[in-house]
């Protein structure tokens, strides 16, 4: 009994965590391949993400576990997990409810692109986000 | 002049520098959108990469610039530069000379999965490493 409660958590043990107890958790749209976002994942919050299948990160701004959409809707269900050669970075194939992932309401964080020495905005917002966050704090 | 020196480089002091001066840095193939790997950047990593059109990292194992590919050959050649909404994450969008991005000779490093409650290898080494690196260290 000792040994299977070992060996079903020998997974988690298995990351590299740093030395704040955080790795990097990359979310990546399951059917498009599209890069969502990237947080931050402690222990708990990658057990969580396993045992809810959906993404749970650490919030380094609020120090508190972050249930993706918690706030937003934007809930990222689980669709798979991979561990990098080095076991210090996490991506998450997920799949996006409601098509937004980022707290600015664009379909993903990565919206700003280097163009002759300026970032520039190259995604629309599709929700406003003071709808998506109108009950809460972001 | 002053002023156009300081327009060249407000797009670097505009990412959010960690506090221990590095940002994570996701590689993605910008054909396929399969991601590659995650290494980290410095501001000195990410100006030379876009100087250079190719990926230049931060090695925190070894303390020093990284020219992705000056070892393994594996460069990766720029196609598009990206800053995530918090300023804190890079991605690039890359051509990944060879095929392969891990230094284990599998096309990406993201190639261990979660199946019940252990990593499992998912993806076959296409290059020998010792073959890869056989002038040099790793």
């Amino acid at each position: 009994m000792k040994n299977e409660r070992k060996y079903m958590t020998d997974w988690l043990d298995q990351v590299a965590w740093g030395s704040d107890g955080l790795v990097p958790a990359i979310a990546q749209d399951a059917e498009t391949n599209t890069i969502l976002m990237m947080a931050w994942m402690n222990r708990e919050a990658l057990q969580l993400t396993v045992a809810q299948q959906r993404a749970v990160y650490w919030s380094r701004s609020r120090q508190k576990l972050w249930f993706k959409g918690e706030e937003s809707s934007n809930v990222q269900t689980l669709e798979s997990i991979h561990l990098d050669c080095d076991n210090d970075v996490i991506l998450l194939k997920v799949k996006q409810i409601g098509g937004v992932a980022c707290h600015t309401g664009r379909q993903h964080c990565f919206f700003k692109q280097l163009k002759n020495n300026e970032w520039v905005v190259t995604e629309s917002v599709l929700k406003d986000p003071a709808i998506m966050y109108k009950n809460h704090e972001r």
